[in-house]
């Protein structure tokens, strides 16, 4: 950033430094939704958010970072980490956030391309691996809020019960094809919320 | 068949086709595990498992045939549905078998592989969901009997108890990359039991 003549903006959190990594975040969203991981091109993701390549490639400068990126704010966006004051309550909002955000064409396409990619890349498996690990422990203190409330006893391990709520929304989109939607994310939500304060 | 010449065992079950089907599933399932679906052509299944190519043609027209079988061959053989009398107990096994066979190197690779291949192929995602739709309906089984035995109530939708139980299993060989073994296998076949009773 230091070798661009600053502008009016530049400066200021929310000027330009922020709407180019948003307008490339939407591209390669966008792009990988279209023509999966193996399709995407830095080249492709400049044009698309109308920036130079070499901006791209000074902020990301390999693809599994940058489709990492768009990943991450992707999903601080559209899951933020609810605190409603109740374990239930807060697994149901987590589940209806997770299965908007996967269940969406953009999203479900995203999902697809990225687990198709950690099959075949280290790279973007490592990438993901690091991305799921960072949200996990994140969404996790939904659970650990629970236990200091008392709702669930303190042996209660975190990631078990995040898996086991986002795992059948994911089961869906990613191998037997069938919808989600808020109602299945609260029936989901349900069962887990039970069986982890049994 | 009818257009090769009888040899001895051919007419009995166990015989020579028999043999020849398990052949060619083995073939399939390593090639699948060392070169991913893309890699995988019918010509080097066949040249694995010993056979003529049009051997495997006829029985499988297509690559997704021939995958689709190969993975509900070595399901059913290596995720039998328990029936244990119990429904805390026929969860354990059952979870324990999936992880047994998904967190194998063969069994992980060839989960990643076909969920990858779907992502790109409409052909193995239907494939893929008439595979998992069959599975489900299977292993529902386990719901159905603890609801007749009153362990469970009548509305309960079997789907969504296995969906629960094998989800975070899924999560960890497609996307975390983490560990799955028995005793991860037995924490959320009990979260899941104690979450459907409640």
């Amino acid at each position: 950033m230091s070798s661009e003549t600053p502008r009016v903006g530049e400066q200021r959190p929310g000027g330009r430094s922020a709407r180019v990594r948003a307008d490339v975040l939407r591209a390669t969203a966008e792009l990988l939704a279209e023509s999966g991981y193996d399709g995407l091109s830095i080249e492709a993701v400049a044009a698309r958010a109308r920036v130079h390549k070499t901006t791209v490639y000074r902020r990301w400068p390999t693809k599994a970072e940058l489709v990492a990126d768009t990943l991450s704010a992707r999903s601080e966006e559209a899951v933020p980490v609810p605190d409603t004051g109740s374990l239930a309550s807060d697994l149901a909002a987590l589940a209806r956030a997770v299965a908007a955000n996967i269940g969406s064409d953009v999203g479900a396409a995203m999902t697809r391309t990225l687990v198709a990619a950690s099959a075949t890349s280290t790279d973007v498996a490592a990438t993901g691996a690091e991305f799921w690990a960072r949200r996990l422990s994140l969404t996790g203190a939904i659970v650990e809020r629970a236990v200091a409330r008392g709702e669930l006893s303190s042996g209660t391990d975190p990631n078990l019960v995040i898996e086991t709520l986002i795992g059948p929304l994911y089961v869906r989109v990613l191998m037997t094809g069938e919808p989600i939607d808020a109602e299945l994310a609260d029936r989901v939500a349900a069962l887990v919320a039970a069986g982890a304060a049994s």
